[in-house]
């Protein structure tokens, strides 16, 4: 067991904070899309802190910011890092913090123990969220593993107009360059994020060890009826897609509360046709968006999501479809990493929580090149993707403790 | 007991065929707001038909046509019709059939018993659907019953831009007159119209003869929780706004069904935000349109909405709050009218039924001077406010025989 690699809050607190200048949105938010020139600023943040820091820098052929530390038997590399675009608006934590962590731990690192055995590296990646480019979240790391599509930049397209290639291109880089990014020589990759949820601050912890990250999967549900007057057609004579979609809903919902936790389903999204008050509708359609990190209990989930809408929809002589929008396979952190990190955290006295991520991560595109695994920090009150996404500085600097002895453990 | 009045389907069959040709929508639609051209040609059409009737006609402030057969005791007068505009795009009989039904059943009076005792009149309403004016529905009978404030002219606007007081100079009206179409000398109103419910064709019945019309009311409902992210938020820990909703939605809906016909509620209109997949919904909002012609009933249906949305927010921690953003009383028909029209069905040997009328009317408004009435003619399948909209000749005759009979034992 080694000494503490004691991190120092006040660099953490200033890197938060200078970082959160580039697109900063109101008293405490941050509004920066990839390939902005407030993204592009952060980037060159990140890099300029990582030159300082004595890394050897480089921007890879979709934006991502890459720093090595190298290491005496080389490659393959242990990469921590995370993003640093953000929602519009979104916090200061969400994504940043995971590359603030990686810099201040490979650094620490550096400091104390000079050159590590095996590789070190930091990586910032390009466009998580998809908040510009919804088509194009988890761009950075889906570069790094080879699974954007030769077409994929002139095909994915910004909210505001334009493609992606568009995007790039003003930026300074070619798309025709993106295959340049993969890469085959990545041991491991741990990042850091914040919870995004409650749990970790009901439980009292400041840090949570990920074991697995969930699967989505997002239904387009289209409930066909017949559009009727309001006022003219007796109920019992009705085929109200509303009536029917209301009892999907709910009971989307209960089946979920049903199983427990970690399943969770959500309808977010709706759209009614005509949408109008004396009309019954012709058509509802609705999202259901279901996840669980268990792939067998996530395959239950769905069978009960379907059998539930095929028979309400039956019972109701409604007619029902549905296309699968949206799907990503759970993704379960590699054992070894878990206990690494686990083992860190008992070292160091901080105290955490096994736990699945309900949110999506760079790290399950990274998954599907080399092991990985993630170390959460509490979220005060759960929230995220707005402004008053919160992480208080000592939980902050306590998974960066536990990151920087985990990388430790792996390199040297 | 006289002869019968024969009334003759060509005429009938040619009157909507001419009428529908103005504003025609596809093959069997009509989209004639009011005040546009085909608007204007149509109520101009009307108008030369009255003239060649041998009628007196005239156009009121609002554009509404008159026709009157001066009675040899005079007034008050005894007027039927109904109004030209339509939805867009809506069918051929909505309102026409009944502008149709009055010029012929007058002029085939006219032709068989010239001059009545009391006066009789034809009435071609202006702006009843509100179909290019939302605010302006009822503003042909609002003008008669001088239910027409000062100020709506210039705040009533149309979907595509403009005030009704620049649609109304448009086609040569001063909206500064309008409180001349004021009448103070009716003595009844009898509207024809087509059912727009499925009821008389399931009897296997021409004709309706309508006791009361439905008084409606439109809540504007708004459910407030707390935004989330779908996978990090477990279920058991959400305020979700769509859960609560949609067990509204489902609790409503059950309350009309439980209460039985002629209770309906619909819920046709729906706002999520910020409608994302991803994201446990801030606010949901509906509309609630529930509607009973029965006063007492109708209050009890209210009161019964009312709990059940404050019992299911209090039990989700949702706020709720709602604002009534239409109402109509329940309009009953003048007992001596529907007993005029109860004789003269039976005298003719056409089969009725009595029933209520869930849809608004022009009848309503006129109720507030005078006494009212309505025929209902069977429409095919129940559908209206939509090209598909059908009623059969022979149907169309038997309500106008009707209508004839009625306007004779009243005038003659």
């Amino acid at each position: 067991m080694m000494d503490r690699i004691v991190i120092n809050a006040e660099l953490v607190e200033s890197c938060l904070m200078t970082l959160a200048e580039h697109g900063a949105w109101g008293e405490t938010g941050v509004a920066r899309p990839t390939y902005s020139p407030s993204w592009v600023a952060a980037q060159a943040l990140v890099l300029s802190w990582c030159v300082d820091a004595g890394l050897d820098v480089r921007t890879d052929a979709v934006g991502s910011v890459w720093a090595r530390l190298e290491g005496s038997e080389g490659r393959p590399a242990i990469v921590s890092g995370s993003h640093i675009d953000s929602q519009c608006p979104g916090g200061r934590y969400d994504g940043a913090l995971g590359v603030i962590a990686a810099y201040i731990a490979i650094r620490a690192l550096k400091e104390r123990f000079g050159q590590p055995r095996r590789t070190l590296e930091l990586v910032s990646l390009s466009e998580e969220e998809g908040s510009r480019y919804p088509a194009a979240d988890f761009w950075g790391s889906r570069a790094v593993i080879g699974r954007i599509a030769p077409e994929d930049p002139d095909r994915v397209e910004a909210l505001e107009g334009g493609t992606i290639a568009d995007g790039m291109r003003a930026v300074g880089l070619d798309p025709a360059r993106i295959p340049e990014a993969v890469r085959t020589d990545i041991g491991a990759y741990i990042e850091l994020h914040i919870e995004q949820g409650p749990l970790l601050e009901q439980a009292g912890v400041p840090v949570g060890v990920v074991t697995a990250i969930t699967g989505p999967r997002e239904y387009w549900v289209e409930l066909r009826g017949r559009a009727d007057h309001a006022g003219a057609r007796p109920m019992d004579l009705r085929l109200d897609p509303m009536a029917g979609a209301a009892e999907i809903i709910s009971g989307v919902i209960a089946t979920a509360l049903e199983m427990g936790r970690p399943a969770v389903t959500t309808v977010g999204r709706m759209a009614v046709e005509p949408n109008a008050s004396p009309i019954v509708p012709e058509r509802v359609m609705f999202t259901v968006d279901a996840r669980h990190p268990d792939p067998l209990q996530r395959l239950e989930l769905y069978a009960r999501h379907e059998r539930l809408m095929k028979d309400i929809a039956a019972r109701r002589d409604l007619e029902i479809s549905w296309t699968i929008t949206g799907e990503h396979l759970p993704c379960p952190c590699a054992p070894r990493l878990v206990q690494t990190i686990e083992e860190s955290a008992k070292e160091l006295g901080i105290s955490y929580v096994k736990m699945t991520s309900g949110a999506a991560h760079d790290a399950q595109q990274m998954a599907l090149i080399t092991d990985v695994a993630m170390i959460f920090v509490q979220s005060r009150d759960g929230r995220s993707h707005t402004p008053e996404e919160f992480t208080s500085i000592e939980h902050a600097v306590a998974g960066i403790e536990v990151l920087a002895a985990t990388l430790h453990k792996l390199a040297y």
